[in-house]
């Protein structure tokens, strides 16, 4: 028993309907990475959002309608001069999370600098319309950890230096709550203790990257994208699929010889699709096309018009290009549509 | 006076109104990657119509939809077995382009395989729905070429032996069109006789590749991306951008030190934008963020809440993304919209 709250990243599926199936396990709150992404779900009913993107004052007009639409929002600041100009234009309340930078080097206060925390805290207490609710660390440096382990000894060390800003601000707030969210980290960790609340997203669906970093296995990899087999080059042993940049992204891996690829191949059928096919893998792609270089005996045994299955390296990429789902049930799945 | 007809590639831009530009121009026919892009222009009035992928039978559906709206198209085939699957399931007419591969090693019959390009058009000019019209061959390797003299050359090369091709072919096909694509090669070829017909795309917009290249001046990268600052971070010399993998993509081009880089910034002002800023550049991205590395001078001179302008590495993929565009008049233009 973790004991921590669960605040499940959305931006990884985009999906108001399998949002649904969240609230269906009594999920209320959720995490977005983006205003864009906090409206959409607002629209459709959820009512306890935290934008784990640090604010940006110029789309006050959006914060400002979440806030009516009866949202209970949550933002993130990483400097003490943003507060006021967003006490100063916000309609109605917001709450606050003041992200932490524990080593990930990517945004954030750094956990050393006490005394700017303090001056961004002391900020929020003496704004009208802001509450200062806690800390929160996204600690991105476990997608690059070379082990389960180190994964492990990083959450390990994050947490303990969060523990530590905690302290030191304990006296003014007593009530402040630790947020941190990773797939890695939120999937292997088993020693939560001081941590209060989570909010990893890839884990939706997991992806190559968790797999090869060894978070998930193979068969919990829960989307895989058909791509139409359109050529074959038998000299050099290639198939083209049409899946490229602008259906994968262009998110790689290099494989045990240290040569990049865009995919794994599985072969699709009636309940889902096999385990990851040896000897054919996605090597290379531009706008359109895919290319697969694989060993002859496969390249024989696939045919121009045969459909093929694609493990993607990172899910959420590959989701926000695709914008939408089919289940294996057969049901169209939608995704949030680019509006501006 | 190069002679050669035009057939723009719309993939760049994906948008009905930029179409419009080029159709004030004269233009009468397009390229476009998929199938999913010539309906679009299709259902818009576009008469004349290039698919530059490899046919996939499997969307046979959509094919007769758009020959159905009176549209002249033109698909690519690149193996034999292909055609009489296509001239059995096509309802109306099409013409066909063979693709070759002139050593781009990405899709098309070599151009060494005579007997194999023969044999695709014997199979069309028996087919009952299908006329060939000639030989298609996008020659990429020019994008990876180290000055404006490579390009020149692998284009003369392509050119020669397609010429080759044409001349084995003449005898059963005197009328076949010679087409070549590719943004480098037609922007800077002097000399195109022997091709009939090119079908570059980038063009429209250019960007940082182009650029890179040789191809473009700096002041002819015709789009840029507006980017909101939303943090800074002094000790790292680094500003934090909305700005990030949905946005860009994530192709990238390595400057002279060999350091991967996203995006060079610029000033965005009343008239466009500024030339590209030294001591700047976008190095990271994750899901939203990009990370600039900045030298200490232009990192006191950029506040949090300031939008800065981004030219992209690859303006295909950076449209794609955002679907839509503002022009310095202020007026919004569309992009295809994904859907299925």
């Amino acid at each position: 028993m973790l004991d921590v709250k669960l605040f499940p990243h959305f931006k990884t599926h985009q999906s108001i309907e399998i949002g649904e199936w969240f609230s269906a396990l009594g999920i209320q709150a959720i995490t977005v990475s983006s205003l864009k992404m906090a409206e959409y779900f607002a629209n459709n009913g959820w009512r306890d959002i935290t934008v784990a993107f640090p604010v940006n004052v110029l789309e006050i007009e959006r914060i400002n309608r979440i806030i009516d639409l009866g949202v209970d929002l949550t933002l993130l600041i990483v400097a003490p001069d943003v507060v006021s100009k967003l006490d100063d234009q916000i309609v109605g309340r917001a709450k606050i999370l003041i992200e932490m930078d524990a080593g990930y080097n990517r945004t954030g206060v750094p956990v050393e600098e006490i005394d700017m925390i303090k001056a961004i805290v002391s900020n929020i207490n003496s704004a009208e319309n802001l509450g200062f609710y806690g800390l929160y660390c996204h600690p991105g440096n476990t997608y690059h950890a070379s082990s389960v382990e180190k994964i492990k000894s990083i959450w390990a060390d994050v947490k303990s230096k969060l523990v530590g800003v905690k302290a030191k601000l304990i006296e003014i707030n007593p009530t402040l709550k630790l947020r941190m969210g990773d797939t890695p980290g939120c999937t292997v960790v088993e020693d939560m203790n001081g941590i209060d609340e989570i909010g990893p997203g890839n884990f939706v669906f997991n992806d190559l990257v968790m797999n090869y970093l060894g978070v998930c296995a193979e068969d919990q990899i829960a989307v895989a994208m058909a791509c139409p087999v359109v050529a074959k080059n038998k000299e050099r042993n290639e198939i083209v699929i049409h899946g490229g940049a602008v259906h994968f992204s262009k998110d790689h891996l290099f494989d045990s010889d240290e040569n990049k690829f865009f995919g794994e191949v599985v072969i699709l059928n009636e309940n889902g699709w096999s385990p990851i096919i040896e000897g054919i893998k996605l090597v290379a792609l531009s706008q359109e096309h895919g290319i697969m270089s694989v060993n002859s005996e496969i390249f024989n045994s696939i045919e121009v018009g045969d459909v093929i299955g694609v493990l993607p390296i990172h899910s959420c990429l590959t989701a926000n290009l695709m914008k939408s789902y089919l289940t294996l049930d057969g049901k169209w799945i939608n995704h949030l549509e680019k509006e501006f």
